[in-house]
């Protein structure tokens, strides 16, 4: 099997960039996960895994990351993205995200409700959240992201 | 390398919620993936993959898993995905997904259509089809997801 | 950890399918790449990894890939897409990728400028470029796809 992460952090950050995928990259660079390859995961936070924000993660590795982003062409457009991590009493937790055409203080009440529906629709206790987000307000491509890189 | 999975089950499942994430994580709940971290992957099972509906997967569990899935805030919309895995003879197998706004009979014909259609042009012989396929009444915000996970 | 990847390839073609998802197979299998399960990460090629052009992986494994891609179902139109590697002198690469509807040299030019941003907000000294590239013009159901497999 793939071995389970057991080391997390959030980040959220946006920039510019000349083209959509480059705006993203930037934001990753912001974010200070743009030199890793990112895989994608939905989205767990395994039982027993640590916090630990200044994990430094070597060039190229694959890391199981869940993330949420918007990218916008609209200048002037405020674009936001948000992730969260609620935590159970024991046991393991659960990550959501959110992006959108919004303030970051909206995209950070988005991400408590999921948070707060996750824990219901699991009949679990959230004892406690994290919550990372940025905002931005376009001015040629902007991208806006938010992840929580998983590692080990 | 990342170790290649030996094992495979067929899942499918629609839920409400209150946003789209929640939808789909309800969605995956109602599934019985809703508590580890689905790595998503186009879609090949291995060969000798054993079929096994009772496997039970840890919590945070990273699980390679081929899906497809429709989420829609339109009430009284009808929406469906399916899965199908194309079994040959002696070596691997292929997956399809779709999802889509139509019924669940509609969503299986068209995975089994383009599992013909996957088999041929591989010039293989397709000698067996799995499909899970699931349909849904949207009434609020509502996702159909279908799915195979891919495990050890 | 995952294990980082130590060898890649780049890959570019395009084909007809059915249905979008058979498109999409089918442009995987005229690149070599149909018979794996592709897990899609963004997109650094790890320090140190080597070029290997005739890379055979075994069907149903798990490979990294960076890749884009478009479908389309407009009869006549012209599609494209391209992905390219910028390599540093020492350290890793950055990999871009790009779909679009326009052709294979306005893909490829749009990696480059893609490649040079990339490396100049990394303040780093951009050595060599690989691009693949594909064009397309679609008669019922098109995809153009490009990728590069990251192996070991």
């Amino acid at each position: 099997m793939l071995p389970t992460p057991k080391k997390f952090f959030l980040t959220a950050a946006s920039a510019e960039g000349y083209s959509e995928l480059t705006a993203f990259d930037n934001a990753l660079l912001a974010g200070r996960i743009g030199n890793i390859n990112l895989i994608r995961v939905s989205s767990i936070l395994p039982p027993g895994a640590e916090y630990d924000p200044e994990l430094s993660i070597p060039p190229g590795s694959l890391v199981p990351t869940a993330y949420g982003y918007i990218i916008s062409k609209v200048p002037g457009e405020l674009i936001a993205a948000a992730v969260g991590i609620g935590f159970s009493e024991d046991t393991f937790g659960v990550i959501m995200e959110f992006a959108g055409k919004c303030s970051q203080k909206e995209a950070e009440a988005r991400i408590e409700a999921m948070l707060r529906e996750a824990f219901a629709s699991r009949g679990m206790k959230l004892v406690d959240m994290k919550i990372a987000a940025t905002e931005h307000r376009v001015e040629r491509i902007g991208c806006a992201l938010a992840a929580v890189p998983l590692w080990y």
